[in-house]
């Protein structure tokens, strides 16, 4: 597997910015990075790559330009090509088993994200809108500017987002909220600083985009240096523990330890500890 | 399904503040709005009527009178009345039957609140204790005024709280924190301030009574301007989301969305968007 | 079952300092009271013991000396002794098989903490590390000196933590939030506001130790005044609800005070409060 | 509640054949026992009042007639009144919620059948077709008739089977087997033999539909001798167990005990084992 | 999507024996049709576009020869290629890692089988050996010849079996019985007549190979008559109950058919029922 | 672990008959092999010590003496002894505590019986009653002798089985069947052919008590010829299927065998394969 063959990709920069760390960027600033059909398809097969990529241990996710992280669906885009709500089938039934794969379909994309080996931080600024939303839940850290303007569009274009949005957001703020509820019926916007106090973003980085970046990347550069194993031990028994018992969460991790823990990774960390040094691990 | 049937209720009053929005107010100010056997049945019924009103798109929840949204349930009606506690039953496991039936006949009103299918706002403000607790924790939205007083009650009756309150909190606060259990294994009151601090309320609003309701109803206007089938099926995915993973939430969205989004709602919401006009919608 | 028994346990202090109130003090400051293999069965037993007995009401766990809540596994002892990651097993499956095993010995401690049928304080100060996560994300309110350094510190050991936390910590801090991946996956020590700020404690003391188990003590005691029965099926019922449904868990609450309602300590707590008392109530 | 009241209903014949035990028939013989909307509210406040009588321990469920249990829905009148399908809604979502709501209301009348606290024999004959699967799935204990002729019709009327067939027959036959996948996509009937062989049915009685109502009220009338306590306590565990571990439902199992073995019921059993007598119970 | 594109297929004959009917025939007669890594890939390609093919209503798969459905993995293939169990990774944990990967990717494979919207008939003859079982417990209705030879092989390869059998047997035969316990530890091989006993086959086709063809065809063009909302709804409904409650699953219904059953293939087989005709349905 | 401890228990004889298989049998004929208090503890210490032991691959269960497997309970032991039914105590929750304390202690027998690493082959015989079928519904395989009386004699005693029959009976014998239903309300006793009919035994073996014993020795050798890391893995993996979802219980067994086939049985299992040799196994 070779990174220089990042350079393919059409509407995503993918960078490898540090050892082990790869920037993907989404490149359609001009649209303010709306998403349209090929896009959704070209950042999933960039993402199972660099799931099974041992040169790759960290990733970060941002939007190229100064304006949006991304501002969702390219609605134009959809209303013009031949999507499945352009359709014209005149059986309800017929036509919502379309409309089901092509949202089946969408879902896989963000679960991909999701289910990607290794950690992901969403960078995000600007607009963040939609689809950005389902996009930086599934991510597993979100850092943002202090500009960014976050919205769950979704009920201002008449539906219940269903992508990801109202699966992960539960999850990755804490449960359903009075708030989670309030912006996600109202579809109104919020603010980095809202974000941060109700759990959505860990970090708010003050100053202009370069330094949200430079400081993303800091931080991949640090999970970068820690066990590539335990890292992402970490992070599957994490994703794992939502929406089942703490016991079968338990049994599960003792499971995936059973196999994980005879990793070379322990007995180089635990040398390293003892010696006061720096360990460097295999790659994974 | 005639509005003006809301005058026939005796322990509630039934308005209609603004188009799509209905207002109910626990109206049994003199006794703090404390609740008692008929006062359960009525909001039942008044919720499972606005449930499928086509008439409504938003509910307000509150007290009437300056001192409770309500102080919960009257414990010196309960002890008076024939309730399954004063039951002259010798054999503990046919008590245990009577008391189980009226727990879950109670859980049952709790519940109609948790399934309206239309958004509920409460609006609390003074003693919201015990069933206070219970009835908020299944709303959908809550503001507070900033002199309520919450509390947890149930255990300094000597008994765990049974209609709600232990099954809903952790859904809307946030798992179950370390401030979840003080506050139930304490009956301690908390503030405001508090139930803000730790999500269990997205708004205090300052000032009068008056400006916590019309705080609530500029809400309830803004959400009825909505696409309802956006709002009503964001609610119904939401609150599907708790206690279940996010794969069988992902594909219960799919399919919810697959009869959805066929909605007339979308083409409009989306003509508006591009036309940069607000849509209306039909009843639903 | 006899308090005085209390006083044959070896690495930990077990005092009586209130009625009703137990506290279990982690006695290895030494070492800063880091666990090795015969701590965790004494740690076992105690809990065991304790959550049965009816002199029992609350429970303080806290560590000795200035330094150290916990600072986690022993690593020295770890390597001597003859665990099972340095036994010489030359076939993965089997020593995967021998690690399972002992991963879940350990993981039973931790539960036998959570299951106690008692309410556990975690008093936590100074170095909170590795198992010091596990342990006091195993009880059920936890408070903090000004002082304290946690960390999710296993990663930075090479493996996912495996005894609890990662199990737990999504339960009492509310979701797998960008804070608990970023805590878990990074191995960053956090500060007591930190703490606070993100959920994982509700009360962050200031001052000495000896205030912060002061502050603990008075807590003990304020829960030790409440109904037991309505204390303890509260804490069981709060804890069932995580990772099931609403539904299950409305259920299930119906079930347990079917039976416990019938207690006299509603009774007494009733009628207390008509008569502005304090009431007492039987041992359980 | 008295058992006289039961002559009140239009399209149930409810009769007590013997102590403790209710018959409720199906009585639309001229239309093969066919549903109506009317019939399945009077079911279901049939079954919630026998769900509660002191006087019930357990229930018959049959067909008047010499043809039926149920031939099903009855599609004429289904097609005339004004049901939801017929209803002239063009948006297909508005539709949706209309028809999802209908659905979710007749499930509720099988779903009454399935929570009564008393065990209910279905004994089926002729055509158990559609709805009679529904409704006999819901029982605890199926007796036919040899000459039934059984049928999951919903596919041959263009739809899934939707008021509780596909829900509950993976369970009371046992998973997804070849079979219950073969009659459910096929729509192809089956006789009593086959429906005894793949575990729908315990007992196939010979002779005429008198024999099977004999033989099922020779059946109700054992289990009434028996603890009320014990057998009612049976179902509900037994029914809790589907969908949820073992763990799970040993800790529910528990809990329920725990009131519940304080019963007379025991000692009267216990003491009536060692005296060698039969045991009589209270009323539950 | 073209039928005649099924020709391109090299280790499956994918044919049209009648109106939308489509024959998947494991075409490796001379190995016993034992699968090698590429013909995983082919069956998952062509499964994938066959479930969303409007041509497509019902789905027959065997295997060509005289002597095996399958016998399984081509054991030399895979000890020669380059396979992750013959990988040269010292490190026992990133073994794991890449065994873990190959694992998921295949059971994709066989889950591709058990996904597919249109109902799939295995057809089962001779070996039917370790991914014979994965294969055909995914399917929808199993017949087999009476001289089938059934094995859950993976025991005698020296590994639980890990790309199905184990998570789908339980579901397809009823449970975790004495006899699936059986066959599974012992690697035990059974005839077609204790298949047919324990549910695992729903019918068991006397004579040749080629009636048994011609049994499961004349089985798949009758499916093939009946509604394709209808049966291809009951094949996902049926499957989502298994290891959810009934509750859960009676909601998940409402939700499916409040959009489905707004199909035409209603009001057809309504008037056809009422006019004695044979509906024809709309392609799906 | 040496095997010649195993003398040293009173209540049950434990003995090595042939290579890697242990035979527990219960010692307490005169008594029928009726349970009082110590034994119950000694069976679970003999069930953990088994289960780590590496000479062990395969255990049988039997009861001493041609009468009984187990007739269940010693009713007047337990009406002697100091059993919390009998316990003084006035308060009904209060006696709840201590009854569901001791009710999870004795799940907790059967539940080690059921955790068991090794296969467990339950060989039952005469008198199999209440207990009898609790314990062998925990084993993996049960045959019985054509004499065998079973009964879930329960209810007959006043309460509902609560130690494991109405958990485990439903996942053993595939679903809550109309049959399980019948026998867990009624306590009437059923035969060693009905229980094969509905597949709670797998065999029924004519002949003595020695002839059962036989047979099920041939069958724990032949298991015992296995490999263990296989045959373990597959009981582990299948009875974690139960009550979770087939997705769920997938992703366990890749991450379960991400570990496991890494073992050295993988490669003397195919080598013998080829070689046409039996392989033998590193104990585990």
């Amino acid at each position: 597997m070779a990174l220089q063959n990042f350079s393919k990709f059409k509407f995503f920069n993918v960078t490898v910015p540090a050892q082990y760390v790869v920037h993907i960027e989404i490149n359609r600033p001009q649209k303010l990075n709306a998403f349209f059909t090929p896009m959704w398809f070209e950042l999933k097969a960039i993402v199972q790559q660099l799931s099974h990529d041992p040169d790759v241990r960290c990733i970060l996710l941002s939007g190229a330009g100064d304006r949006a992280f991304t501002a969702g669906l390219d609605v134009e885009q959809a209303a013009k090509s031949d999507n499945p709500l352009s359709a014209d089938i005149a059986d309800p039934s017929r036509k919502a088993t379309v409309i089901r794969r092509e949202i089946l379909e969408l879902q896989d994309v963000i679960s991909a994200v999701a289910r990607c080996e290794k950690p992901i931080i969403a960078l995000v600024h600007g607009y963040t809108y939609g689809l950005g939303i389902d996009l930086s839940s599934a991510c597993d850290v979100r850092f943002c500017a202090a500009d960014t303007k976050f919205c769950v569009k979704e009920v201002d274009i008449g539906l219940a987002a269903d992508v990801g949005t109202l699966s992960r957001l539960p999850k990755v703020v804490g449960g359903v909220t009075s708030w989670v509820k309030d912006v996600c019926l109202s579809a109104r916007p919020f603010s980095a600083e809202e974000a941060l106090k109700n759990n959505f973003v860990s970090r708010v980085v003050n100053g202009s985009k370069a330094d949200l970046i430079q400081e993303g990347l800091k931080y991949a550069q640090y999970l970068s240096t820690k066990s590539p194993v335990a890292v992402q031990g970490t992070k599957n028994i994490l994703d794992a523990a939502w929406g089942r018992t703490v016991e079968d969460n338990l049994n599960y991790t003792a499971v995936w330890n059973a196999g994980m823990v005879q990793s070379s990774d322990v007995k180089r960390a635990m040398l390293s500890g003892l010696q006061k040094r720096t360990p460097t691990f295999e790659k994974l």
